[in-house]
């Protein structure tokens, strides 16, 4: 998969294109840059910005079509769409991130969770599991999963972040507090929930 | 307050510092910018950089008072401290937010939780309570609450945050998924969890 070329909040927004754009009438066929800037409360300039990356100019005084620029930003949304995700710990967070609604209008999902104290496979809503830890190596494996989402106690992460690494995770995205190593070639995100709440609370207007 | 001065990746060191220095035997009274460098596995310039921020430069082949630094590194974080977080929303990402226990080294705490499913005030681990929704504002004005989490389902973020805003918060640390609006005096900082995991997709090396 090839670095990427765009940025987050140009990702942010391709959702509320695409809400915008299935929510016009089925017998309007182009929108206007301006038309979707007042909708989304967006600059205009911004919008066709974002819009000449992900489909090409609209026309002057014609617009987008609105069916091929829906095609072009659900591709782009697409293009992480067979990426894999599984994730370890499902206590509150991790069941938190394993139920959450909002994944599925980026065309990402975790399509598995594991747990220490599960020993036998659960179910969790609808269609998904959660497997015992040992099932893991297997899983990604089998499934080719990319990316592995660590969401277990401090003391838990390294060792979590270990066996992903050893199991050919390529990204991990972690949720646990304190610092864990990985190799150079695998991707670390960690989310510091405390350092953003500490850096908003010194941030703020007050 | 004012405007902070200093990054999210120099806060996110801090809780480090004071960890190693903790740890530290009584009997040494100084420490160099090259030991810390090396326990921590930081260039030493960013540790000289850091240091002298928050506690002024250490002395030439003297290093840096091991006592003074802590009590330095402790203020700092205390910038914080008297800032007072509530959170409205205790499903699993609430309660995973509410008993998340890495705040604590960056001395902010979530003090409160309100749901609207709860009649009555609920107790959460050791001295944490969750009450219900109605009780917020007058909890806000008494305690002098400064910042809000959002931790609600979508369609009703936007409610949250208008009875936050009309309490009186200051900052809000939205993680409901999609927009919400809030007037410009207002600080607002969205977790935006499935943009995260998308561009992470499209990012890692693969």
């Amino acid at each position: 998969m090839k670095k990427t070329q765009f940025s987050k909040p140009l990702l942010e927004r391709v959702p509320l294109y695409l809400k915008y754009l299935y929510s016009i009438k089925d017998n309007e066929k182009r929108v206007s840059s301006t038309a979707i800037s007042q909708a989304l409360k967006l600059g205009e300039v911004q919008v066709r910005k974002d819009l000449n990356v992900i489909s090409g100019s609209g026309k002057p005084k014609i617009g987008y079509e609105i069916q091929s620029l829906i095609c072009n930003l659900e591709d782009f949304l697409g293009k992480t769409k067979r990426v894999k995700v599984a994730l370890v710990g499902a206590g509150k967070l991790g069941k938190a991130l394993y139920g959450y609604a909002g994944f599925e209008e980026y065309g990402v999902e975790i399509c598995a969770a594991f747990d220490l104290l599960v020993e036998k496979t659960q179910a969790f809503r609808d269609e998904k599991l959660i497997y015992p830890i040992g099932a893991f190596s297997d899983y990604v494996r089998e499934n080719n999963v990319m990316i592995g989402i660590i969401a277990v106690p401090e003391q838990s992460a390294q060792a979590t972040a270990d066996m992903m690494v050893k199991s050919g995770i390529k990204a991990i995205w972690n949720f646990a507090p304190g610092k864990i190593n990985v190799p150079q070639e695998v991707t670390l995100r960690s989310e510091n929930m405390a350092a953003s709440l500490a850096l908003l609370a010194s941030e703020f207007k007050g």
